[in-house]
């Protein structure tokens, strides 16, 4: 039987991550990476096949990467594998020993029981598959009208994507505003905004009660009565954690399908690790479960698996997501870390906010210079930073990376407003407007009349 | 006479920002502002005005900032104010009562003592004077061959503007290279690459001999015996404390011409703060007396100074310049933060540097992909970072801020490398190969092999 010293199970992101990083900090020790697929898409890059990229060739993953950390790589399926024994037994009957596993199988993408049409040849869901995803581009080639059933992140960007190539595009959305899990109202109002400029027509509020059609769906009839034309339907409602391998093999799930792991990425067995979307994790603010799928959160657990694997470290730990991440249409970007407002509240937090609008380069006269809008939630007695949420231009991006190193530095409004921000006419706004620095200050204030 | 509670002396950044912090702090008290020019110019976006910008009209910072924030706006001149009796005299020989004061002076362009031709009509300095500029603006409008004595980051943005617009630009530079006392050498010659490519002709490890010419600049000689023709010369070799009132009024400056202040950036004088380039102030990170001018340090003074003014507190102070700022050559952005290793060095520190060069988009197949580079240094004891440099597309200007966070939190690698980044295609690097985390990751592998 073959042997390997490190065996990640998984192929996207964190498998990658993880992989890399074990092999990184352990050179010595041989380690393997199996996937299913071929070839791995980019994951967060799926959405711009369908427009920018023109297709799925240019959103491939190179293996060359794997390959230059040293890392073996293998395409093959997992059947099994014995957590005591350390054996993964693979779908052709061959078999391999481990000395650490780390299970990195992902997530799929919910099918709801109560919807028909799921079988329809024009009805679609949002795999990681390459081979999928280029039957759904090759079907919606020839498409008019196209209904999305879910408006996150992924629903938004696929809508935004083929919307450009001249389509009808409409997004049907359960919750009053599309984006609404991950922004407040203000920043999601925006983000509808520009989608509507750019062609999107947007039913939110709206539940979609069947998929019209016998064998092939032409519409989506809602709640109200109305019906939808369509030529094909994509539906984007969520993902569920990849777990059933590791449900076989006897560890333990949480109760929302997650397997269980410590801070260390560890699952009960102690040389089993699990990372990314099939991992368990709880919100770095609210300390309560999260169903949270975000490369954001996985590359972290990945690289905290990969370095804990045969030493663990007690300053490499996973201290809870803070659900970062950042989309974009055309050139409006829109970014959030921690909580909202909304989940603050409900959570039961004493909150304060503070919200500013300017503008991302200085003067305003630049011919580039784009709104930028930043708003933070802030703890009431201690003003620590809890969330934001941030809108602009291309460097929201980055800059809502900059706000979640504060809140993963549990810093305060105080420690904000004494830091020190470079700025430059073309890069960012100005010294005496830096949007984040502003609502820092409009928090403060806050709690100065309060605490007064 | 008249009687002000909150007088601000100085119109630029550092006086604005304290001005309006004093006013959102301490809204019951009056709050003036006094400066001596008619418009302001913002002054990162000087040398934007020769190209970019068009004229220095659209590099006025509104005066309308001040009136929203509740600020008295003053144009005038200070002669002198006594710090006993906490009177400010104007030069029309009218007079102020204060109950607290803040010298906001600013800087001044230095003029070399042994360099002639600083009086001809078409050698310039680059203040913050609008007249001053315009007429300069004016006079290379008719100028072909312009040398720029001196590669620091004004220099090195001016010429680049003035060269787009057609000019032979020549820039020269005592040091090796260009912007070399903010980055280390592979980010200098990142910078004069992209200069030269846009057509900007360096001259480093040069020194300027003489100006040729009798009343106007014909051209510079260099000790290497070479004379750059010139129909205008531009020196920017950097700038001096504009500490004389104070001196006049008995202050305390320090050896390199600063006020003295300490972290609440008070003066010897219970009721006299001093903020900006005229103030002094020490490297977050060395500990030793810096010269550093720059809007990041002045606005994070200012905001303590107005948040202090009327009460201490001990989570509101300075604590010392991390010098982070922020460059751009067409689209390409250089930033920095902290320490350089060349500094860092130099100071005596044990360091450990990473470097990971990689692109801001992902996957790299994007049309607008642009490379990245994050250099890191960290101290090799603790892991700590020190300081951080960035190259990449526009993207880079809050990247720089991000890094600027993480050394003010005193951040280890460890820390980075357990954080989560959000990632987006358009927006950022990818996941898996984050240049901010892959440099982090160079650091750790090398501390775990020399520690081991």
């Amino acid at each position: 039987m073959n042997q390997t010293d490190v065996l990640v199970v998984g192929g996207s992101a964190a498998g990658i991550v993880a992989a890399a990083t074990a092999k990184s900090f352990h050179p010595d020790k041989r380690v393997m990476l199996v996937r299913r697929e071929k070839q791995v898409l980019v994951p967060c890059g799926i959405p711009y096949m369908f427009g920018t990229l023109e297709n799925s060739d240019k959103n491939v993953i190179p293996d060359a990467n794997l390959e230059n950390a040293g890392v073996e790589l293998v395409v093959s399926e997992v059947d099994a594998f014995d957590p005591e024994q350390q054996i993964c037994t693979f779908s052709d009957g061959s078999q391999i020993g481990f000395e650490k596993l780390v299970l990195a199988t992902g997530s799929v993408p919910i099918k709801p029981g109560w919807l028909n049409g799921l079988d329809f040849d024009n009805v679609f869901i949002v795999p990681k598959s390459k081979r999928y995803l280029d039957s759904q581009m090759s079907t919606l080639a020839g498409c008019r009208k196209v209904v999305v059933i879910g408006g996150g992140f992924i629903g938004v960007e696929l809508a935004d994507e083929i919307a450009a190539n001249g389509r009808q595009v409409s997004i049907v959305e359960l919750q009053p505003h599309v984006l609404s899990l991950a922004f407040d109202d203000e920043l999601c109002t925006r983000a509808e905004k520009v989608l509507t400029r750019r062609g999107v027509e947007l039913k939110c509020g709206q539940r979609v009660v069947r998929i019209e059609g016998s064998d092939r769906a032409d519409g989506v009839k809602l709640d109200s009565g109305e019906v939808i034309d369509a030529d094909a339907v994509i539906l984007s409602v969520g993902y569920r954690p990849n777990s059933d391998l590791a449900r076989q093999a006897g560890l333990k799930c949480n109760e929302m399908g997650f397997i269980k792991v410590n801070e260390y990425m560890r699952t009960e067995y102690k040389n089993i690790f699990a990372v990314g979307d099939c991992a368990e994790k709880f919100s770095f603010i609210t300390r309560t479960l999260k169903g949270t799928m975000l490369a954001s959160t996985s590359g972290a657990e990945a690289r905290i698996a990969g370095m804990n694997l045969y030493q663990l470290s007690t300053v490499r730990t996973f201290q809870g997501t803070i659900s970062i991440f950042c989309t974009a249409i055309g050139q409006n970007a829109f970014g959030a870390a921690g909580v909202t407002e909304k989940l603050a509240a409900e959570r039961g937090f004493a909150i304060v906010t503070g919200l500013f609008e300017g503008v991302d380069s200085h003067p305003a006269t630049l011919p580039d210079a784009r709104p930028q809008l930043v708003k933070l939630i802030a703890s009431m007695d201690s003003g620590t930073l809890l969330g934001g949420e941030v809108a602009g231009g291309k460097s929201a991006g980055e800059l809502t990376n900059l706000i979640g190193f504060l809140i993963q530095n549990r810093m305060t409004v105080d420690g904000i407003l004494t830091s020190q921000i470079g700025t430059h006419p073309l890069l960012t706004a100005s010294p005496t407007a830096y949007p984040l620095i502003k609502a820092a200050e409009a928090i403060a204030k806050k709690r100065k009349t309060v605490l007064a």
